[in-house]
């Protein structure tokens, strides 16, 4: 079987090599993690560097000697800035066409290493990385399937959670703090809550708004489990809503199921999200589904696949996505629902799981 | 009073704007929310523009409309590539020294800005940041001094939380939720709890080991309030140790007071880890402090300022950093001490609380 290191290069069409490099925190590649399988440690100044051949070099500095260690790859430690240098030299000897994470690495971390190795040809190694992380092997599927139990438990929950006057940051804390109970090792992203007429800003930071009678309580969230992400959002009510956000429940939740339909392997991504685009324009909600369909999810919860009107990727199977269709009605509220879904050969599987139907507290 | 912005392009000698970016999560830059004081929002491929005279440009994309209008600066929204390219043409209009945050921009970005905005002349406007954000505002201070309060309650019960038995991981998600429940909003990082030989890795990330008698018990944590971190460590025993971790207690504890004598504003932040490093490096345990006394500390756990034996940066009142000096033996343990200290005019204040005596449980 092929190492991760060896599936990436493979993918690399014509570079010699490919640079991946942390800055500091939080400017940090979780391509390094993916490629170096270390279950922890920082890492701050540290590279990998991926030869043609698939061999790995581990570039890591003195603090991190013995977190390195429990990953793969050839470990190298540097004491001082030269001996950082003479390292990267030497790992990249003879290398011309050199490719980098542009998207994930610093200005600066890239300047460095073009400016010490002489004579390398700079390319973007994007494409390659997004087509290699993408498709996840067994291991990430199973470190996401447990991320996804643990968050599911939690939107099941959320109905209990919910009483008039609880306020968006008592919720978010509470959600937090059962996932990690669960098993979880961390938030995936900070929790969304937002009540009211703030579930219209589909990036909502909870505040000390305090739930009314009649409001909308959208949860968007999910946890990290052996570094792989759940993502998922569930809209609720708290008492009868307004009936234009019962009518928008409904036809966001007809929205996620169309795109959810496209979801297989050879599948244009774009295709989700333009099936649940139109169910959503044909209504009265015409042009209130403002962000895209869904992404890829892996140790970043916004991993290498835009599933978007736009896309032009094609899914594969392993690949694992969002499917998070929503309304924005400004000044009354959002709806959205989203679930954490594997690409499959001749379909999907839905990871997430949580009562769908309009729900009323 | 001047603005953050105006303080900001004060402080960046000869450059007629400076261009600050977010790529995509986890990609963003913490001087984006200082600069526009947004208490909430993503902004992914958000930029935020300081001009020559003071005047903030804030250029998002749609999902952050709503978000934008919660802080300062001229607010411009984009919805498409070419509505943002020419966003950012105008508000670079005439400008031609341009200044990058280049250890907290991509490549991508930074190279995006210098393709469409023809001739401008890039430049590192990082010590200028640096300066500016290093020297906190009494809303910074405020801020952190919350953030502060809630992680040294969590240090004062941390003996409280161990029993020969308990596992890291179980310890962490306590600590994290219980500074949640004390109203902090998020980590300031990923709590590490490293038990026996574990916590000789500076970066130990929580396992499944758990607690004997004999171990050290090493906590490094901090929490998020208002966007503002703190930072602490706190090493306790589970039954007597070897004496060889008893000695280095007490050197590590001598080290921090040596250290933080040297804090105040117009020292070379040099001093305080010379003073600190002597102290170990006169004991057996010379060589074993393998990391720097400290660092800046603000909306990112780790700012601005460098307090190592090789820092050029001179200390000025309003900076907030770290004093955390380390001994780590290999296969046995290691010890560290860690504050949140503001520098002031005459000496320091420190922030953070907890016993600091050798402490067995």
């Amino acid at each position: 079987m092929q190492t991760r290191a060896e599936r990436l290069i493979g993918n690399a069409d014509g570079m010699d090599a490919i640079v991946i490099m942390n800055d500091g925190e939080p400017f940090l590649d979780s391509t390094f993690w993916y490629l170096c399988e270390q279950p922890g440690g920082v890492f701050e100044s540290s590279f990998a560097v991926v030869r043609g051949d698939g061999t790995l070099d581990v570039i890591v500095n003195p603090l991190e000697e013995e977190s390195a260690k429990d990953g793969v790859g050839n470990i190298h430690v540097y004491h001082t800035a030269k001996e950082r240098e003479d390292l990267l030299k030497e790992s990249l000897k003879g290398c011309s066409k050199v490719g980098f994470n542009t998207h994930s690495s610093t200005y600066a971390m890239v300047s460095y290493v073009k400016r010490i190795v002489e004579g390398i040809e700079p390319v973007d190694a994007g494409r390659a990385i997004d087509l290699t992380v993408s498709v996840k092997d067994e291991k990430e599927i199973e470190a996401t399937r447990k991320a996804c139990r643990i968050s599911s438990t939690v939107a099941k929950e959320l109905p209990d959670y919910l009483s008039e006057g609880v306020s968006e940051k008592e919720i978010a804390a509470r959600m937090d703090n059962r996932m990690r109970e669960l098993g979880g090792t961390g938030n995936a992203f900070d929790t969304i809550a937002a009540f009211g007429p703030y579930s219209a800003q589909p990036h909502h930071m909870p505040c000390d708004y305090r739930l009314k009678k009649g409001d909308t309580a959208l949860f968007d969230f999910g946890t990290k489990y052996d570094r792989y992400c759940s993502d998922m959002t569930r809209t609720v009510f708290l008492g009868e809503p307004p009936d234009i956000l019962k009518r928008a429940y409904e036809v966001v939740k007809e929205a996620q199921l169309a795109g959810i339909a496209e979801y297989r392997d050879g599948a244009n991504a774009k295709d989700a999200d333009l099936a649940a685009r139109k169910i959503i324009d044909d209504t009265e909600f015409k042009g209130m589904f403002i962000h895209s369909f869904g992404h890829g999810i892996g140790m970043d919860v916004h991993q290498a696949i835009s599933v978007s009107s736009r896309s032009e990727q094609v899914l594969r199977a392993g690949n694992i996505v969002s499917a998070e269709p929503g309304i924005y009605i400004p000044g009354v509220g959002g709806i959205r629902i989203e679930d954490t879904v594997l690409v499959t050969k001749n379909g999907c599987e839905i990871l997430t799981d949580f009562d769908h139907s309009f729900t009323v507290v």
